[in-house]
């Protein structure tokens, strides 16, 4: 008989490395040292079967996505990734989905040095609920509160394969097999783009991820990495966008208090979409959702330093608009007209 | 149209109290600023509804429960709590549900100045993740591995009357409405016992929780109860029983590499269960499930001090056998005469 524990430990329980956990998964509570003076950035998203992935999906690919959309936010906030948790209800213990789906999680989280500290699980339908720290230094943090008016408005790499691949599995757009096949990969795996957000945050460089991972094998580093100078801030406000540009730009545009002109067509289509009908591009690209891409303002000063953090994280980054004072958030065409592209925010509860 | 965002806000966005955390819900993540040289200990457990509760269980009662299994583990660590994050899936947005949940919820919190600091909330089976944040000193964590040969077992509360309500619910027990009475708030609304954990840890006596919630809304008092003196650990290890004793002491023995010899006659009955025949009172003490009491070891010259923070902190504490050697848990009755309980742990795989 596999019990829930003998579960949890043959495929979720690996060696413990130092780093900043001094105590990993296996008790009550793990344990987390903090480095002086950092601040530690916390937040936490839930998958179910059913809402955010089909039911069958690719279990790898899913363990990819759970911690992906969660590393997603620490980027939006400028935050390094340190740790998580996971809690996973599944209706079987079966190692025929475990372990592909440990395969994908660990995966991702080794590239970025993030080590799985605790978890819980129990049976019930499909659900993972992954919780990540970060760690930021005080004053750094990229918040949706801080736009400011005359900010470019950036998205990194691009924006509405997900929403095509969807589309494709629904048969709402007709794809073929190789449009399919190059759509949906940003539906199922997306990259979290810490790296960039790091840069515009002015965190320090600590090189590639892989190798800061390495050094955290390292005890005798933590002083280094400590020492480490910040750069300046890069951006003002940040977000990821989960739910589509439109709705997610809404949330900073609230909370800073601002409105935005947003250029449609100079928002980046992704490979598929870009060779679909304009009118397509432009409602996916403003509204598709399952982006995980980046959408930030800065002042105009930044954009040569903004392009090389671009260029110096392997990330695409595109200016699409402008802060303005006037409430709302207005499109226009790459003429300067006005555009309404009838579009709204995804909604987990009245969508359908 | 009540959509997610109107949801989080109206029920679970309050205030910003100024605390530990510098950056609370709303955001893509929260920002926590950790007292210099203090640990974070980090706990998450999941509530599946069917599994872990009752369909159409009351929902002041979940919203405490949820939360209190989460404390029950920071209780179990010695930590101090902090701050929690919650993930929610619901079958439908309803304002019904949702204003006790958050009551029960807020209620409990409250009571230990723990803040909600982020969230997710999605349509789904009802199923509900807390990740708990609590803080403690290096070297002050009640850890699974530090039982010690010789140290006296000890129970805090009584057991069983969570398992005996379930068995009334099922019908394996016939019970009277009044001994149901008794029994049910034993499953529905367990106690964390964070107070007595703190004083098992060493942790400085900062007075009674709600006036440590008061004095964190107050920033200057910070630097104060950084400074506070520790005490010495008055446990070895400690864990919290949510599967039953038996199969929960034997994760501290498995740690500590040791075996133990518990009274079976000595384990605390709950009201409910004590006037019980006596076969059912051992079995249900032994391996009821869902007690949330502490299990803790100790050194016999602690005996008066354990008694004491007893006291102090209104939690009743009862020693119930000694950690051995030899490996293995044996239970012996008031007699000293060997007892087969043929008890084991509950699996949340392999029971149904």
């Amino acid at each position: 008989m596999l019990s829930e524990f003998d579960l949890i430990r043959r495929y979720f329980q690996r060696p413990h490395r130092p780093g900043q956990a001094v105590l990993g998964i296996g008790d009550d509570c793990a344990l987390l040292a903090p480095r002086p003076g950092m601040q530690l950035a916390v937040s936490t998203d839930m998958l179910v079967e059913g809402r955010h992935f089909f039911a069958g999906a690719d279990a790898r690919q899913l363990g990819h996505k759970a911690l992906a959309v969660n590393l997603s936010d620490l980027a939006a906030m400028g935050a390094r990734p340190l740790a998580f948790t996971l809690s996973l209800a599944l209706p079987a213990a079966d190692p025929a989905w475990l372990e592909p789906f440990a395969e994908g999680l660990f995966a991702l989280a080794d590239a970025h040095g993030c080590e799985l500290i605790g978890g819980d699980t129990t049976k019930g339908p499909l659900t993972i609920s992954i919780t990540v720290f970060g760690e930021i230094a005080p004053g750094h943090a990229l918040r949706r509160a801080d736009a400011q008016v005359s900010d470019d408005i950036w998205i990194s790499g691009t924006l509405g394969d997900a929403r095509l691949a969807l589309a494709g599995y629904l048969n709402e757009v007709p794809l073929t097999a190789d449009e399919l096949a190059t759509a949906a990969p940003r539906m199922h795996a997306p990259t979290p783009r810490v790296a960039l957000g790091l840069a515009l945050a002015g965190a320090p460089d600590t090189g590639e991820t892989n190798a800061r991972a390495a050094a955290n094998a390292d005890a005798d580093s933590a002083p280094v990495r400590a020492g480490a100078a910040h750069n300046k801030r890069l951006a003002h406000a940040a977000l990821d966008i989960s739910d589509g540009l439109t709705g997610d730009l809404g949330h900073i545009l609230k909370a800073s208090n601002v409105g935005a002109t947003l250029d449609a067509d100079a928002l980046p289509a992704g490979p598929a979409l870009a060779v679909q009908p304009q009118d397509l591009r432009r409602r996916y690209t403003a509204a598709g959702g399952d982006d995980y891409e980046l959408c930030f303002t800065a002042p105009a000063a930044h954009r040569a330093a903004i392009a090389a953090a671009g260029v110096h994280t392997g990330t695409r980054v595109t200016r699409v608009g402008t802060i303005d004072a006037a409430p709302g958030l207005r499109f226009v065409d790459a003429a300067g007209q006005p555009l309404d592209l009838n579009v709204r925010a995804w909604d987990h509860f009245s969508a359908e």
